[in-house]
């Protein structure tokens, strides 16, 4: 299964794909989609659409997932980063993706095992867990993070789901005990 | 020349389109793009990018107009618009279409005469110049509202490519005299 992890922002998007085999997982590409600090949105939103929507076209993702985002100090950079995560989801809907969400606490937590986490930490965890030469920036090591926190939700619902019915099925039986 | 004009919103995206001939307003069609109150963000975004990509389809404009949005006191709220307005957007570049942005004070100015218009003048004006039977709902008044501005400013960009060769031959004729 092909995993898309999305770090939205307006001047930078970064992204991560990886490869789930079982438990494993495997590196496949990752990098930045730049829409330059200059422009009307319209024409850098199309950036971030065409860009999102190359990355699926070339990786063929079976699911996807976005970094939730907070809002910023500023209210007007609160407004375009949303713009910016509302054209990238609308590339992923658009593809017909399902698009898992996920806090940068909710990542960290997956990727270091700590929320409170620094990003050279995220960084580092994110090469060692994807066993690769070297630390991939910032951007990309999130995106990554963010698909391998995916990776990981997808096991744990598994799991979920295997356990269930044998819970169910437990407690039928000692329903059939007592009465 | 067919317009589309988009007034974005989470909940409530109002649409309208118009068509232009020569200096002649015409009404084609109006309405709204609901997301419903409940669910995740990103099957909401999917419900605005295919109710666009729709009317785009049925209507086939040249161009589009976006209302801007404002900071609203609730940055939840402002994360949220900028999202909607992010796959409003997407959505009209995705169909390669032009999009240009107005204010809610230009809008106003271009219908009403003022910026400071209430709503219902809005709506009023906006079915006197468009001979509508009835009032337009609100959200779909404001869109059509920002589809007549659209049409306003290309009336004036062509006036003054119109006028400014003359005066460029104007300023010639005269450094001629001058010389």
């Amino acid at each position: 299964m092909i995993i898309l992890g999305i770090d939205p922002g307006l001047r930078t998007t970064g992204f991560g794909v990886i490869e789930k085999h079982g438990t494993k997982l495997r590196y496949i590409a990752s990098g930045t989609i730049k829409t330059g600090l200059e422009g009307a949105l319209p024409p850098r939103l199309k950036v971030i659409l065409h860009g999102v929507s190359e990355i699926i076209a070339t990786y063929q993702p079976a699911c996807s997932a976005i970094e939730k985002v907070f809002v910023n100090v500023n209210p007007q950079s609160t407004l375009l980063l949303g713009q910016a995560r509302g054209a990238a989801i609308t590339a992923l809907v658009g593809a017909d993706l399902d698009v898992a969400e996920y806090t940068a606490v909710q990542v960290k937590q997956a990727v270091v095992g700590t929320g409170r986490a620094a990003k050279p930490q995220v960084q580092d965890m994110v090469a060692r867990l994807l066993k690769l030469p070297g630390l991939p920036g910032s951007d990309a090591a999130d995106a990554l993070g963010v698909a391998i926190c995916h990776a990981h939700t997808i096991d744990t619902l598994a799991l979920l789901g295997a356990i269930a019915p044998d819970m169910i099925g437990l407690r039928m039986k000692n329903s059939r005990l007592v009465s």
